[in-house]
């Protein structure tokens, strides 16, 4: 009788470990919670906070994600939370694609879409590279862009299918330079984006802009010299859809792994 | 011996529960968790996902929040939460306004305050509302207002006395009505709002503006007419940071409870 209640006592602890203790700490190492360890505080501010107030734009200028926040950001990024995050920009995206009226149509509607965490993910490369905590090293970046291993971001490829479904075209504008052109042509199409409008990169007469003036420029360009209406405008940075000639309505998705300015 | 082993396990249990199931059952009734029932699905997207996606302006023009994150958003509004995101805004906005100087100043180097949300709070109001999940009444609204016992956001209050202390004027412009004018000036110095170089109320001839036109239009005729120079721009709206004239910098407070176009 001894043995069985020891038996049924420490199966009861066991037991209750598996489902409660142990399954919340597991839990716990894969998704961050508000107010645990998983948020870590940076000067005395949650990791919660410190990402909410990068995507509002609070936050600007850094180089890299504060050392605290890297195994946050990691469980961020490959969590469901940033898909959830990125679903319902999305869905609001489609809603107002769907308001446009596109009949008769010159082919001049355009929807503008940023590539490095819009269209494209690299989190395969950043999952190696501490999240945003390293440094951004351009030529190792490169190298990564050049393989044209980068998947689609599920959401924006759903908005990519819908907004050419509804008829308007679709101009990629990204930061990347033109050395890097046929790995960025490779990898859209491997990734599920066969055809665009106009894919824009940076030119040598680029090379010393801003992100915002150097996208600000090229989107003037496109409705004021080539006559293209810009509907929509998608990126993960401020800098794609702040400036001129943002287009009538723009949308942010997420991204606390590297800031563009 | 049998009698032993029973309350054995059945303490175990009990403790179990104590510790681990009833515990996390309260916390989560006090704190809603990312992927927990706490973050209640709409329409298959979470209501963090849904927060985030207001606080950077991807949903816009919603009147109510949704019905399902009624007791999320009170969990987050009087949680620890939205005071450490109103403080990481603020610390940057004092990093900011640290940077410049003002020696030599003219007297007409200043930061505009939004008013609700912002300097002063309205969550005794808005808790007996359903924390925006009721259709607003302006008439219920401005009864509160004019009884002048909002509390003052801990954050901005800091952010005042920090740019007052640099040397900067401040600047109140706030969508309340001038009718209202009295019961705000005694909210404000009850709430330690003492001083202001200009308190803007919207006028009759303001009535028909959107918020973006109408702060754009007084911020453009500050600039303009009175010759001040907008440093620093906060409020809880995005029509409050967005427009012409917005400041040299901006900053966006938390606020999931109501959206002003």
């Amino acid at each position: 009788m001894e043995n069985q209640c020891s038996f049924l006592f420490f199966f009861t602890i066991f037991a209750s470990c598996i489902f409660n203790v142990c399954l919340s700490t597991e839990i716990h190492l894969l998704r961050p919670k508000h107010g645990t360890a998983g948020a870590v505080p940076v000067h005395g501010i949650s990791c919660d906070s410190w990402r909410l107030g990068v995507e509002t734009n609070n936050i600007r200028y850094w180089k890299t994600i504060p050392v605290e926040c890297e195994k946050y950001v990691g469980h961020y990024m490959l969590g469901h939370l940033y898909r959830k995050d990125s679903n319902i920009v999305v869905y609001e995206a489609i809603q107002y694609a769907q308001s446009i009226d596109l009949r008769g149509s010159d082919g001049k509607d355009i929807w503008v879409f940023d590539v490095d965490e819009t269209s494209m993910s690299n989190l395969p490369y950043f999952a190696k590279h501490g999240f945003g905590a390293e440094i951004f090293n351009p030529a190792l970046f490169y190298e990564w862009v050049d393989s044209a291993k980068g998947p689609a971001l599920p959401a924006t490829l759903m908005l990519y299918r819908k907004v050419i479904s509804l008829g308007f075209k679709v101009v990629f504008l990204t930061g990347r330079t033109e050395a890097h052109r046929k790995g960025t042509e490779t990898n859209l199409k491997r990734a599920g984006y066969p055809t665009w409008e106009r894919l824009i990169l940076r030119g040598a007469s680029d090379s010393k802009l801003t992100a915002i003036a150097y996208k600000s420029n090229k989107r003037k360009k496109l409705e004021e010299k080539y006559g293209y209406r810009i509907h929509g405008n998608i990126g993960d940075e401020w800098s794609d859809i702040i400036g001129t000639n943002i287009g009538n309505r723009t949308f942010k998705l997420p991204d606390p792994m590297y800031y563009v300015g």
